[in-house]
């Protein structure tokens, strides 16, 4: 990789003032997926106007796709890509699309959107492992890029053991998913502390880039940014994108102040 | 009525995955009023672009108007009524018209602003039932909606017994209320369990669509929406309706998945 | 001074509601200072649109301008200016640029960049007083306005005696500093109770108009307005513009309603 991958602060105000240098998009690694929980089309110009540099993904979300125009819908899509930042529907959706036995139809649709992937999660229905990776398979032959969730909101998802998290993970790399999505509950939300140990059980078994860790709060942030490197791959919420930034390059107060870097130049 | 008043949902995406319908704009009930707590012009018609089919009215909140441009107002209304929705100027405004005398020139200033309705409420001043429905009765006459609030904020207003409540709720609709307004705190909001009583007495001597209940989490919406029906008013905040729509629609993770329904077609 | 510096509610909506007035801009108290932690350009136009009538200086925040684009800090800025705002940088930037010795940089930067002033603060470097003095002194002189900060976010800064405080506070003054802001942390944020003393202790040395007090709550905004006058200086949230404004002029529910005045006409 030469020189120019790096850095992307060329364009970046007050130059002089060295941070840790960064991968550009397109990456593979130190991605940041933004979720849209309700985007306008101002707001997400402005969004991205201010901050594009630092999202690579739209993770267009919750079940709102369904009641959204399908103008909006490729209206939004078109901004994203406009600003090099992709696009994907989040799992609700093609939970819906699953349980309705209209799974071709719905990669077809989020195509003729525009989209460039979808997430596929086990997060209301019930659904076998063969059956998952199967699930992922077929989109992955679509062209999508499949976002692969692992675990199971709010159902304990993580008492299961890392034995059988593993055996999930690996299906669904298998079946061709592009990145597997850790969900943040009972892991570094909504818990008293972080629950580290199956965060580095599965950083044991496999490479960190091929994950993407929801992080839905600081704490989340800097856990990750800590362990796993600055170019952690993190799912976040809209109004984070410059905090985490700022994390990434060790230039958040009360986050990770001047001891976060890099050796890249 | 006929089929063409109900669902609403031809323009968007997914289509083919089946969802409740409902009645569409101009409606009855299932109405969804939004507070306006200072929204911009590119804000609003983000909103109502991504979302207009599901807000019925604006409630142009707080105190604001006051310090509020004429000229802001004007554009602001007129953008909800470009996309269908009318807008109302929330009772703090209505209640500091009524304490210095002057509430012949507000109901003439709501008119010019180009508004459609006014609250008339007893949040911050105290008014005997006479005067509350002569107030009323004087503003239905003007030709502007009026939404009579019931039941005083931060003063125990839900301690009065149900006969009194009953009473005022009768004696507003009887000098031409177009809804009333059921205040949230003490009943749905600011309390440990949602306060079903009185839900359940108005419910039982009234028609629930003359109602619209203030709702302002997640926990009120569902409740509403589990005991009242999908096509309960709600008066929401600005950053809910794609959530509360997703509520009323059953496919909100969390909320009704699956498990909401209507007969309509 | 005339009566056209007061009220500055000429073309706001339902005049005939008597409303205390207010200073006017340019004004040298009853001082708005708006954080910007990430606004997106269309979204400043929509805030200051509404209310900028209301807010003397934008202050662009955390050490974001150093991962913002130079054209997004320049546009951000013209558009402040358009309405009579003006901006200046937190200082988290200073900070940065004094550690690794690039001050005088950062001073011609951020007049490059159109800025009218500079926080200087030690919120994340440790500097003696004189040192902290010389750095405002160096500021002031580059014509840009000097905000310094007094106290120390979560080091207790609040602990050390009203004494050095208030030492603190004059070599800022003396050094030329056009504000002296009072961080909030263990004053008015993040303390059960509003710590008073050092409040009071300030207010009883010197003049009140000298100081911007950081405000990111209503409770603290009611504690400003109540003990120090409708027209304390508060560096406040942009989401709180509105709130804050109605609480100065005694409308806002919850807040002071009617309960704040002047004699001004």
């Amino acid at each position: 990789m030469t020189e120019k991958n790096w850095s992307g602060l060329e364009d970046k105000a007050f130059g002089f003032i060295k941070i840790p240098p960064r991968t550009i998009k397109p990456r593979d690694r130190g991605i940041t997926v933004v979720a849209d929980k309700g985007l306008g089309l101002n707001q997400l110009e402005d969004l991205l106007n201010l901050a594009g540099d630092y999202i690579d993904w739209l993770k267009i979300g919750i079940s709102a796709p369904r009641i959204y125009s399908r103008q909006h819908l490729m209206d939004n899509i078109k901004i994203c890509h406009k600003h090099n930042v992709r696009a994907f529907f989040a799992g609700d959706v093609t939970e819906m699309a699953y349980m309705q036995g209209a799974i071709d139809k719905y990669f077809q649709e989020a195509l003729d959107l525009g989209a460039d992937g979808v997430e596929i999660s086990t997060a209301q229905v019930y659904m076998d492992l063969t059956e998952k990776a199967l699930l992922v398979e077929k989109g992955a032959k679509t062209g999508l890029k499949i976002f692969g969730e692992v675990g199971k909101k709010g159902l304990g998802g993580w008492s299961v053991p890392p034995s059988y998290i593993n055996k999930e993970i690996q299906a669904l790399k298998d079946a061709g998913a592009y990145k597997i999505v850790i969900q943040g509950e009972g892991v570094v939300e909504d818990v008293e502390e972080i629950n580290e140990k199956p965060l580095f059980e599965i950083a044991a078994k496999h490479d960190i880039k091929d994950f993407i860790f929801q992080a839905k709060d600081n704490r989340a942030h800097v856990w990750l940014i800590k362990n796993f490197g600055l170019e952690v791959n993190m799912d976040i919420e809209s109004n984070q994108v410059i905090i985490v930034e700022l994390c990434r390059r060790g230039i958040r107060k009360r986050g990770l102040f001047g001891l976060v870097s890099s050796i890249k130049e």
